[in-house]
């Protein structure tokens, strides 16, 4: 039969299918499921934030509560997040106490951090018992835990003191004591942590779930390897998109040119005004472009080199430090190395640019000029990109809020200060 | 003591401690350690390239073709990879000779395949035996396997025909035939698909291992989650370098000046030459430009938003195409969507930049055509920026190669040729 055939499939096609679904046949599914079997789909099924009210508000409000009490805690957060205050509210009133009380708990972290990331559905033993008396908890536990690979191991105030992998677990003598098997080296984060630096330290050790402790070593729950999936192509995502200077890349899915537009626009408008300042600033050498016009020709060229170096050293910088590679007390050697790189990169660009005008204009003045330029443009602009996110990340701000965009018109601005500048002192000798 | 110590470390912590030490405490640790604990560590060492040369050679070539047979077959491939021919031939042949054959069957998978991400280390049983037995196979090979919780079902010619993950082998009754209790959809993928898809995969379905097949379904390896997060660390770096115009962003430890400039220099140098094709462009325009002098302080602003609103189009193209949300139906779509997103943004900035430069200068044609020219190329420059990724998707290239550099500099190209155009058809108007 149908029901049979549906839930047969893989949870994500499950939810893949139930997204494609209209509103009737949305209407016959509620009717065919269980709760619990509907909580396996919803956990999969990804729709514009302001869409999970709507299918809410389709299911009866007692099949919705109990949909959300089966789901895992970490993902019923996800939904519940992105509805109103009230309707929080209501459903946490008709829910079953106890899931009710899990979810209230994880309601309260702060987005990108660690706890908003946990779940609470682990399985935690205690040292004191057999390797026999664990097993036989797991296998109970089994159904509702997010995981039965890692067992953690609490004493009776709920400290973290050890773990056990089910590898261990399914190896060992059935009699030996939890305590003679257990870690007691259990790599933990603060539920405070940066999402990161969580998905970092899963990265590093090959976790495929990490305890989350309170800052007196409570076990708080449990990050598991395929939100840390999530969580990188969102940050990877999100760096990606303040590189290209838009407020969300992940914008394509059913999107309105409207709705694009709108992300867009505000880095835009902000570059606009940046732009009327560059021009201002062209502006005021007006009288050395009445006088030798074909400066003007290179404007182009020195600005956008000036912006392409800025934004290499500026990604090299953002990366550096998003992969923890760059620390704090690297941040000065990398300062000195991208100067020197900048000597090197302007040398050279600067020399081809010399030799390239001067055939081609047969004024070597002017290709010493604009190869000058070009070489003091490309050592500030290289070592604004990498200034400027090791100050913002010394401040404790993002560092990859400092955009492509916005250092190439700030490098576009120095660029032609540079640029006006030297031709206007050594103009008298240009023909 | 010492030895028990450092054993007693997580992998990881052992490879970071290796990597600081120097060449007499590296003779010491390899005095002290089996190949089999020194296989443990070297998994987790990551150097630059050309260094697993020297640290093997610094090993009894017997210790080191031991330590590679012990290694993970994924993980020994990928330090063969760096060495020169002849060494992978040496270490072959006085290594364990199953060890030398699997590695052998790796060696020549393509990079950035699943293939070349696979591991040979997984467990298979037949369809036609007991949980009982199928749980002793487990405990008997659960020392060499890269996982154990997930275990694959193959039929007498090796086909691939089901799945058990551990968490439902231990919770089922111990009588029952591995065929009742098994899923038959395995989802497994192919061994030349590309590892992008591959990870796509894994974080839609929370995978914890994927099982990789030939083209008669033959069971050959299987993907890890953890060398997976390593792909999209890889790929997402990969793709906000080109985005930068920088050839590798992750290019910060102990780099030289030198090595950092290698690196950044070619597209300096391609950018240098597309600049001077903009030059030249705005050369021709010399006469105009000759006239109206004022003109040139808006170049570096049409310029800059062209660039801008085209690596913002790139930007949503590329991850699109990456996240697998852009299909080849969906492109024409989103070219229209992307066309009208133009109109949308252009339209907003172009009014904004007439105001602007009316009010300042006084002069309503210049604003007005500052303004059109604004408004036109940001919907050229939109459509640019969407259409080249993909078009290069098309051509089966990787869009991603269309950085944000080359983006921007076209850009700049085709913004110099409306404002002009534009120009000098209209001059007479001109104050
Ligand atoms: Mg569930
Ligand atoms: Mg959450
Ligand atoms: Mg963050
Ligand atoms: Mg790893
Ligand atoms: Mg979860
Ligand atoms: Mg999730
Ligand atoms: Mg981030
Ligand atoms: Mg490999
Ligand atoms: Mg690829
Ligand atoms: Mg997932
Ligand atoms: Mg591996
Ligand atoms: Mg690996
Ligand atoms: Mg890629």
């Amino acid at each position: 039969a149908f029901r049979e055939e549906f839930l047969d499939m893989h949870p994500y096609d499950q939810g893949q299918f139930f997204e494609e679904l209209d509103e009737d046949l949305r209407f016959a599914l509620y009717e065919m499921l269980s709760p619990e079997e509907m909580a396996n789909i919803f956990e999969q099924v990804e729709v514009p934030e302001e869409d999970y009210q709507d299918l809410l508000s389709e299911m009866h409000p007692m099949f919705a509560a109990d949909m959300l009490a089966e789901m895992s805690t970490d993902d019923a957060v996800d939904v519940l997040n992105e509805l109103d205050k009230e309707q929080v509210a209501s459903y946490l009133t008709i829910m079953d106490e106890e899931a009710a009380d899990e979810i209230k708990e994880l309601l309260h972290y702060e987005e990108y951090t660690a706890g908003s990331i946990m779940t609470t559905e682990f399985i935690a033993i205690k040292a004191n018992q057999t390797v026999r008396s664990a097993m036989q908890i797991l296998r109970r536990e089994a159904p509702g835990a997010e995981t039965i690979y890692y067992t953690f191991v609490v004493d009776e105030q709920k400290h973290l003191v050890g773990v056990i992998s089910l590898r261990d677990l399914i190896v060992a003598d059935e009699e030996t004591m939890i305590s003679d098997v257990m870690s007691e080296r259990v790599v933990a984060v603060s539920v405070a942590e940066d999402q990161e630096e969580v998905a970092r330290i899963m990265r590093d050790y090959n976790f495929l779930a990490l305890p989350v402790v309170d800052f007196q070593q409570h076990l708080l729950g449990i990050i598991t390897v395929d939100d840390v999936i999530d969580v990188m192509d969102e940050e990877a995502s999100d760096d990606y998109s303040k590189l290209a200077g838009i407020s969300d890349v992940d914008d394509t899915a059913g999107n309105s040119p409207f709705g694009a537009a709108k992300k867009r626009l505000p880095w835009l408008i902000i570059l606009l005004f940046l732009g009327m300042m560059t021009a201002s600033l062209i502006g005021r050498f007006e009288d050395t472009l009445n006088q030798v016009a074909i400066l003007a020709i290179f404007i182009p060229l020195i600005g956008g080199m000036a912006g392409n170096t800025g934004t290499q050293a500026l990604a090299v910088a953002v990366r550096g430090i998003a992969t923890g590679e760059i620390q704090e007390e690297g941040k000065l050697k990398l300062l000195v190395r991208e100067a020197l790189t900048g000597v090197i990169t302007g040398g050279s660009c600067g020399i081809a640019v010399t030799l390239v005008v001067y055939v081609w204009q047969g004024d070597f003045i002017l290709g010493a000029l604009v190869g000058i330029s070009v070489f003091a443009t490309l050592i500030v602009a290289t070592l604004t990109g990498a200034f400027i996110p090791l100050f913002m990340h010394r401040l404790k701000i993002d560092p990859a809020v400092a955009s492509g965009p916005f250092i190439t018109t700030i490098n576009d601005l120095i660029s032609i200060l540079i640029y006006f500048g030297l031709a206007t002192t050594f103009m008298s000798y240009l023909k």
